[in-house]
């Protein structure tokens, strides 16, 4: 493939998920990524700062839409439902993606320092998400123990989804889920 | 201060953490750690595996803790009653510990690389929660759901006790945020 092939950003994230899954990420290097995209490794380093990113790249995406969501929801609208505007809006992001999460899930799963790296980057998205209820108006400790009850909704729910194989939509996961979180601590 | 003098480990804990508030826990050696104690870095590394290590040593012990509450509870007990249980056995063992709780908040609070290794603890204790509650029988996905849920309240709630000066007890703050969370999800 030559280098005036379209989409090089796209070309590298495909490369460098086949081989994480084909021989674990450890073992895969940037040189065997750009070689599989038929790109150079300086092209890998204009679109990622290394190998693990590529992996990480739609966390600050994701963020923002929780953040814009929980801030769009109704001046009405309790804590938990904010939230669950913006479970809701990262249910539509994701539907179509089941495939491409199912591959990342089992990367990460495999791999120690991927599955710190996901802790972190849900506890960020928690975060953000009780500093976007705290600009709702909603006290300190109760944005974020919601925002923190809601990531573990997300978490579960959306681990829930990208393992299972009878096509229920994310966000009826996403509800059941949530309506699980009543349950148990009613 | 002589080599023969007892409890070393408790010493090197201290000058530790003196250290880490007054200079900082970047700028804090292993050398400096022995010398503040009055013993030698030998010592240090016989008790410790390195300067982080200070601060988390007791990881393991409230793991444990929370565990062994957990599978202790009724067998009747619902799942997050059972949580409730292990949080009533955390309380009870961090209740007269709050100035040296405090401290340590304050110097994981200043340090981006301590945040990370806190939120591991917290997620790796949630995990260990949720591995009991499976042995109880609760079905995965509700002693995943759970165990986080009930961390989220551990988590909140210790924060607003160990930054609270009221004398709250930390087993009434826990109560508290609890009942908070039902709440928010109702």
């Amino acid at each position: 493939m030559g280098r005036w092939e379209p989409n090089p950003r796209g070309r590298l994230t495909e490369a460098a998920m086949a081989l994480y899954a084909e021989q674990g990420y450890d073992n895969t290097t940037v040189a065997e990524i750009a070689e599989r995209a038929g790109l150079t490794e300086r092209t890998f380093f204009r679109h990622f700062t290394d190998k693990r990113e590529v992996l990480f790249v739609g966390a600050v995406e994701l963020k923002d839409l929780f953040v814009q969501a929980v801030a769009a929801a109704p001046p009405s609208a309790r804590a938990m439902d904010a939230v669950g505007a913006a479970l809701d809006a990262a249910a539509v992001s994701f539907q179509d993606q089941r495939p491409r999460v199912e591959r990342r899930q089992a990367i990460i799963r495999a791999n120690p320092e991927l599955q710190e790296r996901e802790l972190i980057k849900l506890a960020t998205l928690a975060e953000a998400v009780g500093a976007a209820l705290r600009r709702r108006g909603v006290p300190d400790l109760v944005a974020d123990l919601t925002a923190q009850a809601g990531m573990a909704v997300f978490r579960t729910g959306f681990e829930r989804w990208a393992e299972s194989s009878d096509g229920t939509p994310l966000a009826d996961v996403l509800h059941a889920t949530m309506a699980d979180l009543r349950i148990a601590v009613s």
